[in-house]
């Protein structure tokens, strides 16, 4: 089974890089399983319906996300009836929405979960270990593909996530950085990690946001807005081909393009 | 002009991978510059003169480092007198050391500075953009070829400086994370910009500490002594070739060897 | 029912002014029920057998603590079979220790609770406000009166615990910063509150570590290694008379001798 | 010489007790001089020209702020223009407005600084040790009086400065927790010192903010829009009577009602 993964798509440029590039990658190679991290895909900041609905159509099977989940207030309208949206699963019970989704392409069920991480994060949320520990106790005996989108600032609360869940699940990708890591591999009991797919969103850009903006920000400590940037752009991604009868990944591919 | 920068070495494996790759490196191709972000070199942490003296003999030319410079107490005693071992410039006055060196391959000047970020950091250094500012107008005319390793977490803060400083200097690399990035460029204004160089260290374990530890940590959140991972290695850099008439970067290659 | 309640007791200066204004106001008042924090009490971290012993024989019948609780290694060894010890509740299941004990101070069912913050906390811990649901809920109905040491860093937090408890706990008090505040009060539905008890420890130092060096660390951004202060004393706490019938709180005195 | 300083002015209740307090402690005592922080004053977020002016009515002579001055746009407009308003002294150069500035009340000259911490502040300050080296240094040898609001969060950071600066400023006073701390002292050689004024605002609530809002935050996750609360009020002070010839402070008083 062939698993396409995605990280944060920013904006209408990190859009319309989805479209191009999905579109291109599906000419190439058999896509069993799309799975994209869309927290920042309405304008940087949260998702609409029909930015939902425009991702979904270009391709994405799971949207996944993290902090940004809630930035657009129409989310709270719809997030409970679209399975396959996903907010991360260690927020407190009660929170609207779906922490992960069982899918089935080819009639192989695959478990999606969108995860977060606690260090340096801008929420408290619960305890990620223990939650991937009594989500996959949970699970019944033939959910063999779970996939994990860890949304996380640092490198190493990443690194051990994917070594603790090693031969547990498929695949532990992390998101939230908006740079790509160069360190793709397959951890010893098959469950392949990438630290950050990065971004899929304006190439010329401090992760996303205009670049004078950031700069004026640092550089004044001042408040300042941020705003999204424009024109060219880049797609990221890491592509994992999964042993459907084990679960175990058997080689991965990471993707960065760049206009 | 070709440079080649190595991130943070970690331990004795880092250092084992540093002597053989260099050597191969060399053989390789010609560097007329060696880089490397040495402040974990001492089992993960610090520096001892010894092992200074190793790393210059293994080929390294001038010696970056951040948060973790001044861990082992000897350093006191020979940071003064070491111009190519450099502590961040963004230091409060009347710190030990040196937050930058003027070396001359080739008899062509080169400055190498060592910065550090502010964004979740565990200390609080100065300003990274004034003091950039300010370094670069103190120096000479003919001063054209200026190589920043900015230690630093977030990639943000990383990306901000690296456009801030485009056209003015030719290197900017990150240090910090231990994980390479893989999105190295060359900026509109011939700046070369590598979000993070990642580490060169032990391959199975998380940032350079043996994984068992980092896990005990986050899932007990009991206090754990951290020690540095051993065995099979992990080999990181960047090769920038500068103009030297111009000091802008022409070209770069990502280099990353996983044993 | 009268309790005193003690905040972070700092090394040996805090323990000799717990034993003596301990015995002054026993002399002065009848105490049935001395709760106090001592996370700091072996010389400015963690606790050992000798020194529990010590704080418990000079009338302290309830030891809460913090994010220190476990830095002196020995704790280990006794932790599990001293009930009236309690390191934070909102720690991981199978963490070494009890969250929380039932005293009966004249016959009638007192529970005390450590509770530690998440915001800027050295450590990630659970919920604090999940927590104490779930421990209220299963506590049996005649245990009216609960005493809540919440050891945490910003005023937000702490008083957001208070009021989320107000009329389901007899007192909400703050630890942690090591400076008491001034806002003592009865909050509407019976709950006592008071942001912080600050420290019982050395008067002439920096949250009871010496001036100097903490001086020198923030001056320099170098690693220093704290000490604790001697000399002479301050001594603080917060006097609470509880209703017995209704585990409300009817009065509040706060105390704060310097020497 | 007689002075009064006053904590975070919260919203329209806090602008209240300033008039009733000021007034009513006016008719009481001689206040040669009143500081109070205004960077709460507007709804809770930053200032305007209105609502200083309406301060400044009031009976306060300068106004002091931290992290939240520049919160309301219209403050640019003016800021340059009013040197009785300031903002943080270790702020980069060329921001807008004054860090510090010298009155006469009597003849005689004081300084007043509002200075920010950097431990846990959202935004990045300069070294506020060296700020104040740098300062004292310029000063006239006849400005023998200095008062410091350091607007921080920490208490360690805040207890250091003032030993920092003990014998070297008259009033070292800390803001921004917006709870009063109960440990005013004057320092061995001659500074007065309180590690929080406290606010001046709504009784009932989360440091000025509406209780539910808060409690919603922080057992949610989600982003909840913070709303100042109403009602009652507390007002919160240090009156402090320094020696004008010496520039040494002699008594401290804090002060603290709740409607
Ligand atoms: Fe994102
Ligand atoms: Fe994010
Ligand atoms: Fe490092
Ligand atoms: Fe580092
Ligand atoms: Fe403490
Ligand atoms: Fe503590
Ligand atoms: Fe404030
Ligand atoms: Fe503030």
């Amino acid at each position: 089974m062939r698993i396409l993964l995605i990280g944060d798509i920013v904006g209408k440029t990190g859009r319309r890089l989805v479209r191009e590039h999905l579109a291109r990658l599906k000419r190439e190679t058999p896509l069993d399983l799309v799975v994209a991290n869309g927290e920042n895909a309405a304008g940087g900041n949260g998702l609409t319906h029909d930015i939902m609905d425009e991702l979904l159509s270009a391709g994405v099977h799971v949207l996944t996300s993290g902090n940004h989940i809630f930035d657009k207030k129409e989310i709270f309208q719809f997030i409970d009836d679209v399975p396959h949206l996903l907010r991360p699963l260690n927020l407190p019970p009660g929170t609207p929405g779906h922490g992960y989704v069982v899918v089935s392409p080819g009639g192989i069920p695959v478990v999606v979960v969108s995860l977060a991480g606690r260090a340096f994060m801008p929420f408290q949320y619960d305890d990620p270990f223990r939650t991937m520990d009594g989500l996959l106790s949970s699970l019944p005996e033939q959910s063999r593909i779970v996939v994990v989108d860890f949304h996380a600032e640092t490198t190493s609360e990443k690194a051990a996530l994917a070594w603790y869940l090693d031969g547990r699940v498929s695949i532990v990708v992390g998101t939230h950085t908006h740079v790509q890591t160069a360190d793709e591999r397959i951890l010893p009991q098959g469950t392949a990690f990438l630290t950050d797919l990065g971004m899929t969103g304006p190439r010329d850009s401090v992760i996303g946001v205009q670049t004078e903006l950031v700069i004026k920000k640092l550089t004044t400590q001042m408040p300042v807005r941020f705003e999204t940037a424009h024109g060219a752009g880049q797609f990221g991604g890491l592509l994992v081909d999964v042993d459907p009868e084990t679960g175990r990944s058997l080689q991965v591919e990471r993707i960065f393009y760049r206009e």
